[in-house]
């Protein structure tokens, strides 16, 4: 095989990531919120250096970028690789930018040694990844993959601007969203690039992994409903104090995945307190909580014990408590065939690679239900994202694309 | 004596309320907020009603509403009664509205009983006694009493507008703020007829209670700094997660004043969470904390035991944990004098009164500085304040005005 002779351009690589990550840079961080001013700008130069590197693009209706070099075969399905540009409020610069730098560092590599694939090629920038916009997250991939649903058409995000205008700015069109839709043996692979977002591989030292799954997610809002009074007045017995409760909830959740290991991770990330004053006793508190774990038994007995210790922590502050599933996303395998491409690739690079599972959520699950889906991880440096302080040294991005140039052209081979 | 024989309008008292209660009243409560358009038209509706009862109007540079009728002695200095038409965010009818209305219909019924007193009789609306804007509180009665700190000055408010401003749009005016101050020998006695704002009156079946003091407070910013990080790949014993510290700070709070018994209420009623995101491990919390006791050393005790617990906190969930008093507001205990005359007033009515603290802060904690001050308590069903839900009977209402009928015609009488 003259495969492993293709090489990426390692400079040229980070010269694009720094270049995107200075689209909607702030003091406090990545501000390239879906839809946004910056996030158009960051698909644009994203678009830019597809059209150098000979891709043909369209926006499809959900608003995805989706560029595409035809191969040497025109009977073959496409082999896809893809990431996102949206970032987290205050996020930073490599979560779904290396995926989408990198596939097109993949394309410019194969574009400047004359190299066609048998399969057409394509690159994906998913839409509103992150769900920052309208709190529904992987918006782009599930429309792709059939898995939106019927709230997400509806979506109205906080500044109260609804999906439909949204898509618009960005060239989708809500109306024919179910057109961007695709179906199982439309494409031959999805293959995505990413950060690990967690510790493991910076800590072994290890430059490639590859990811075995990726983690189930149930997504809770919880409401805590008791009696704004006086602070100064209200005898302590009498109180029905919302933020007390609230706080032996949010100990409780954390328990899930210390003391009580049921799951792997449990976050309460989010609240909110009626009248939060500092001399009024808290009335009403929503939490928002999820817990995170491969095992998608583990997140049903994890919701239990919570359910469970809510009822008790009701009882004793003498408020009650309300739970709602928002989010009910399983675990997601991902193929042994995928898996092992990415161990190869490693090991054409002359790169260490483990196995491991991924803990943050990617539009290569949404992808996962239209076609075989891999994913491979560069280290995150002590394991920071979704903040400004996130980084992986150029030379990680540099073997995270090489990587994924070798899996594409294995793929391309044997598929 | 004659006093006795002076009769408020218990009908006119209890419509003037009803009538106030209907400026910046929404469906979550009143929002006559200090210096908000609601809270100017409650002046205007108390003045006019000031102007019936033949008393002259003026607004120190303070923007207090001072209302002035002439006694029979030009040589007696004024007898004040007073409280505040401000309220809290959605708060309620009663809290410092009886007060001021309850003055008035002193006033008036002395005017139509053509009752001059010895004394010039004052009538009181301090301004911004909530603190809700700036977070400074007792803004007007500190500003005549001589207790405003450096801070005041400058405060900011949280749509960014300048105390300055906000004095002008009430007829204040900062640059001459000093001149509101008013010095002890200019007030013979200063009187503020309340509700309760807590259940002891109600829960007795009491109508009256004579203030004994009013409880110290002190005011804490507690600052935790963890590190924001991915809900979803940051494993648990790698959080530093600043809400799980937060909850154990609200608890440890809680138990200063039930399990330690260490001071009679201990709350957390505000809590500011960065970045908020339900996949977000929350890097930063801001609680504010306050403890209030009549025994100033309570509350010292219940520092030293929040500090020391906070740095177990801190050191247990790897975060740091900065506390900084905002606020130490002294007990201020009411003179006997004072608390008699509420007594003799009472039996004078024919009701039961009983001596009680009060747990909430007022006015008339900062008149206290420049003047001998009491207070009179009426019943607050099931002790419920700063809410829609406060209420207090009629029948309360006009107890309550005419024991301070009763306690201006004694002291116009005696001092």
């Amino acid at each position: 095989m003259t495969t492993a002779s293709s090489t990426i351009n390692a400079g040229r690589l980070n010269r694009t990531l720094a270049e995107l990550g200075r689209i909607g840079e702030t003091p406090g961080g990545m501000m390239r919120l879906a839809y946004s001013p910056y996030d158009l700008q960051g698909r644009e130069y994203a678009m830019g250096l597809m059209r150098q590197a000979g891709m043909e693009i369209r926006v499809d209706p959900a608003g995805n970028v989706i560029a595409r070099k035809a191969g040497t075969d025109p009977n073959l399905p496409a082999i896809a690789l893809g990431s996102h540009t949206d970032t987290v409020p205050n996020g930073g610069k490599y979560d779904g930018a290396l995926g989408v730098l990198g596939a097109i560092e993949v394309a410019q590599t194969l574009a400047e040694n004359g190299h066609v694939l048998r399969h057409p090629l394509e690159i994906i920038i998913f839409t509103n990844e992150e769900g920052t916009r309208f709190h529904r997250w992987l918006l782009g991939s599930r429309a792709m993959a059939g898995l939106l649903e019927p709230e997400d058409y509806d979506a109205v995000d906080d500044e109260g601007v609804s999906l439909e205008r949204r898509l618009s700015d960005v060239g989708g069109d809500l109306s024919r969203i179910d057109q961007a839709r695709r179906f199982p043996g439309e494409l031959a692979a999805y293959f995505e690039l990413h950060i690990e977002q967690g510790p493991t591989l910076h800590r072994a030292g290890t430059p490639l992994g590859a990811v075995t799954g990726i983690t189930g997610r149930y997504v809770f809002k919880v409401e805590v409903q008791g009696t704004a009074n006086h602070a100064g007045t209200t005898p302590m017995p009498d109180r029905h104090d919302a933020l007390a409760a609230a706080s032996h909830l949010v100990l409780a959740t954390q328990r899930l995945a210390t003391d009580a290991e049921i799951c792997r991770v449990a976050t309460v990330g989010n609240i909110q307190v009626t009248p939060n004053a500092v001399n009024v006793v808290p009335g009403e508190v929503t939490l928002g909580v999820e817990f995170r774990d491969v095992d998608t038994n583990a997140l049903s007995a994890a919701e239990t014990t919570l359910r469970r210790d809510a009822a008790e922590i009701a009882d004793a502050n003498r408020v009650s408590v309300n739970i709602t599933q928002v989010e009910a996303a399983r675990a997601v395998p991902m193929p042994a065939r995928m898996q092992g491409l990415v161990a190869e690739a490693a090991d054409q690079a002359g790169l260490a690679w483990e196995s491991l599972p991924s803990g943050a959520g990617h539009d290569a699950q949404a992808m996962a239900a239209i076609t075989e889906s891999g994913m491979v991880f560069v280290p995150s440096v002590e394991g920071i994202s979704h903040s400004p302080h996130e980084f992986t040294p150029p030379a990680d991005c540099a073997n995270g694309a090489q990587a994924l140039l070798n899996i594409l052209l294995m793929a391309d081979a044997r598929l």
